[in-house]
């Protein structure tokens, strides 16, 4: 026992990923060093589309859990969901201080407000350019851009050497609030060696360079001058403040007033104007319920939903189910998003519906990504030139075009490492290498139950899903062994029973037929009793119907 | 009721899209004039998100039942499920002869013939430029280009005057296999004058020309150029005959051999042999057995599952579930393919499936549509000069971007139709105006069932794919009216029952209380404890863990 704690420290830099690489989201990341252990990220995940009935989804972070006196704080680099939304769940269990970028602390401290946590939670808020020192530790907080203000890249700085994390990022020369990146940095670091970089791959297949945000503003100008006499709706991402400021900022020029929509914008953009990383010009934010006052040509709606969300505001206010605002005939709706891979058709149907009602959508040029694209990447590498690459964030195509990139710029193929999940890569300025392996996994959120649902939960799910459930009953009586009631059949996304009377009549003459032969032959086990009950409905149901729905035998005793 | 049915008729000829104009696929149109009705095509649709277990969709016919003696026959575009695909199932009540080209009509037996309905069903092969008549009705077969051999565009000449409808279409000016599309044919035909032009909206928000099939024959030659040295596996849609004729050629080229390897791939590629639609040379297809005796540079397998899709061979030769092809590191593989919307995610999987294998993949720039877009679809209303346009096969946002095409060509506003089904839309070479609607709806196939599955049973499909069920059984006696077993709790989908003991025994006492107090109170009315059961249950389960499963009571009398 002594000598595989030993093999677990040892005097390298242990970079563990503990989710993310596997699945969009659910970022999180383990840097250990020795005694000392720092986690970068905390994210959740959304539920695959087989994880029926999941609300979220979270990393198991029973690594963590067992190291639980070297674990230092969370280092977190901007305030997403899959950056931040496990933090509720997570910190029950790995209850350490935060550091965090002031925006990123700011939607953290909703979340544990509204999971009860603030109180018990130890938080710092960090600026960039500053470091903290956690353990064998120093992390220096440095400015990026994203589509959410104040995110950070990370300098890690460990006696192994230093690994930078760029977080979510692209290269914004011109962006709508606050710095630029700060290359300088990033240049200034690798001039003094880095030993490795892990970057962000999302953007990793795309050529060229992201746009600068500011370019949607013009965007928005032009759309508004286009559409003067029109009530305007935006849907956004609910935590993109650059683009809600863009948004006011257009308006304000038109002489419009803004309302915004939908609860978790709501909540970002309230806490943005706190903190000041957003400012409004003065009565241009309006309350929706103020809106009706306007003419519509004065009117500018953001919302939420632009993914299509069916409960969001924009599909509320599409469906007439809105309790404010119902958008039709005359109304501008601009998409100022991209579908999520996966959201596609959710996001067609909208724009089917608003064009149904008779709005005018807009759904192209109203959006650039907040991600790098190949040159922004190959910019990074270049001024940082690090040892080892580690491409980070991704699906494995991503992952994959950045390992690309990596060894188009002369680093050593062997240099490059596509880590999976519970890979412990262990790096030493002479070498670095897959050391190990720890406990890693996707636990699932179903309301308040976090991980009560696993595969058998699910595989039933999927099942009753399929071809829903026929359940028998039936009563035997405990001493003669008689069956004095059923078998009864009830069925639940089946068959609609009342039309088929016939067949689940039938159904359950063939089960009654099976049962009485076994009790004839004095067969009184419930288990051969069920099994039998499974098998001839099973084989009936199949035969009249090639469907295959569970089958529950329920046998009372009385 | 006379009266009734002379509304029905009348001087003007009737356009009825059963299907097709809320979704994509179904396409089905009802042309009546006056006693004679021809129906265009006759597909189904693919389940949508929310039909669970739901194998396809074929859209209702009841107007032609209820008009069967009118009905003169079906009349096919070309062979894609989405127009021929409910033939096989609508046959059965709507008996009338089918006309279509050669490959449609191979692909439409090779379907009676799994439904066993090729001898009660009357064919007739069409050649291009020939008309068949059909009560008041002329057909005239034009050629057109698509993603598979044969399509068709249709003339349907009535005393009110001439439809034109272009099917699925293109323009290739250097098709694979047989005539470019026959624009002189539209274009004498607009010379003499059409009433009404019903064109693909599939790309009409896209700019510009789709390329022709014959790009993607160099493609393969350079990508096979690329990767002289590894086997190669090309992923494509099944009936797209040009696509393997033009992997057939480059492979001959490259002195490889080549294996088709899917059922649905197999069919048709027989299929098109057979009727000499496509050439092979001799010594280059060989079966998937005798792959084995070929070095893997000298190998190409032509496989289906190009979307994603869980069983087909691709995904089965990813995951090693293919009993005799294991794609592995050194494989190339190529996707001819694009993702249909809606299978985004699916294809990413097995892209990072093949990757994580260590196959090289490919997955731009191997594919074209086989649809018309902007450049196409203006010379075609540029041909015609139609009096109205009809924008057909796309979902909303496509059929409103044709709409403004035509507007942009000088169409009339009044004079372009958004149709919906079931629309009945009267046409003389006065005027055009939606004269009525007729029912119309989408019936789903599950198994054997056709129209057993409904509203009801889908909603309590979702209810148990979301939280699962709990069933509560309990026997009561008859005379006494009291409870002489449970209540018992069985659940399936909720929770894992072995970790979640102390939960189910709770809820069971919980229930338990108040069956008892009811009974105390000399309720036994089975309706009141199913609902107190309900209700209590509910409630319970809801505070515990925020879930609603479906709670299903059953009560036995002994």
């Amino acid at each position: 026992m002594k000598k595989k704690k030993e093999n677990n420290t040892g005097s390298g830099l242990k970079i563990i990923p503990l989710g993310g690489l596997e699945q969009i989201g659910m970022n999180i990341t383990a840097f250990q060093y020795e005694d000392s252990i720092v986690v970068v990220d905390c994210g959740l995940s959304f539920p695959a589309d087989d994880m029926l009935g999941i609300d979220l989804v979270i990393p198991d972070v029973t690594y963590l859990k067992d190291n639980i006196e070297k674990v230092k704080g969370f280092v977190i680099t901007h305030g997403h969901e899959d950056h931040i939304g496990a933090l509720p769940y997570v910190l029950r269990e790995i209850n350490v201080p935060i550091y965090a970028t002031r925006l990123t602390m700011g939607i953290i401290e909703n979340k544990l407000t509204e999971h009860n946590l603030m109180r018990g939670t130890k938080r710092k808020v960090v600026k960039f350019g500053q470091s903290i020192n956690l353990g064998q530790f120093r992390i220096e907080f440095i400015k990026t851009n994203h589509s959410i203000v104040d995110a950070a890249a990370l300098a890690i700085y460990s006696p192994a050497g230093v690994v930078v994390h760029t977080g979510d990022f692209k290269v914004d020369y011109t962006p709508v609030f606050g710095d630029a990146i700060d290359l300088q940095r990033f240049a200034e670091l690798g001039k003094k060696g880095v030993l490795a970089l892990m970057c962000d791959s999302t953007n990793a297949e795309r050529p060229g360079f992201t746009p600068s945000e500011k370019t949607v503003g013009r965007t928005f100008d032009t759309l508004f001058e286009e559409h003067k006499n029109t009530r305007i709706f935006v849907a956004t991402f609910a935590s993109n403040v650059d683009r809600v400021q863009q948004i006011i900022n257009t308006a304000y020029k038109f002489g419009r007033k803004v309302a915004v929509e939908g609860r978790s914008m709501v909540n970002v953009i309230d806490t943005a104007m706190k903190l000041k990383c957003i400012s409004v010009p003065e009565n241009t934010l309006v309350d929706i319920d103020q809106m009706k006052n306007y003419p519509n040509e004065q009117q500018v709606i953001i919302t939420t939903g632009s993914q299509g969300e069916s409960m969001a505001a924009l599909s509320r206010m599409a469906n007439s189910m809105h309790r404010k605002i119902t958008i039709g005939a005359g109304d501008t709706v601009i998409f100022s998003s991209n579908p999520i891979p996966g959201n596609e058709k959710s996001v067609t149907k909208i724009i089917n519906e608003l064009l149904r009602k008779g709005a005018d959508v807009i759904f192209q040029d109203a959006h650039v990504s907040g991600h790098a694209c190949q040159e922004e990447i190959k910019l990074i590498y270049t001024l940082i030139r690090p040892k080892y690459a580690i491409p980070v964030h991704g699906e494995y195509k991503h992952l994959t075009a950045q390992a690309k990139i990596a060894a188009s710029l002369g680093i050593e193929k062997d240099h490059i490492f596509i880590l999976s999940s519970g890979d412990v890569l262990e790096l030493t300025q002479e070498q670095a290498r897959i050391a190990g392996r720890v406990p890693v996994g996707a636990i699932l959120v179903d309301g308040l139950g976090v991980g009560d649902v696993g595969n058998v939960v699910l595989r039933d799910r999927q099942h009753l899903a399929e071809d829903g459930i026929m359940i028998v009953v039936m009563s035997l009586e405990r001493a003669s062994g008689l069956l004095v009631a059923g078998p009864d059949i009830v069925s639940r996304g089946f068959v609609y029973v009342r039309e088929s009377d016939e067949l689940i009549e039938e159904a359950r003459q063939t089960v009654d037929g099976a049962i009485q032969s076994c009790l004839d032959k004095g067969v009184t086990d419930w288990g051969k009793l069920k099994s039998t009950t499974k098998d001839v409905l099973g084989d009936y149901v199949w035969k009249k119907t090639k469907r295959r729905p569970m089958i529950l035998p329920i046998i009372m005793e009385v």
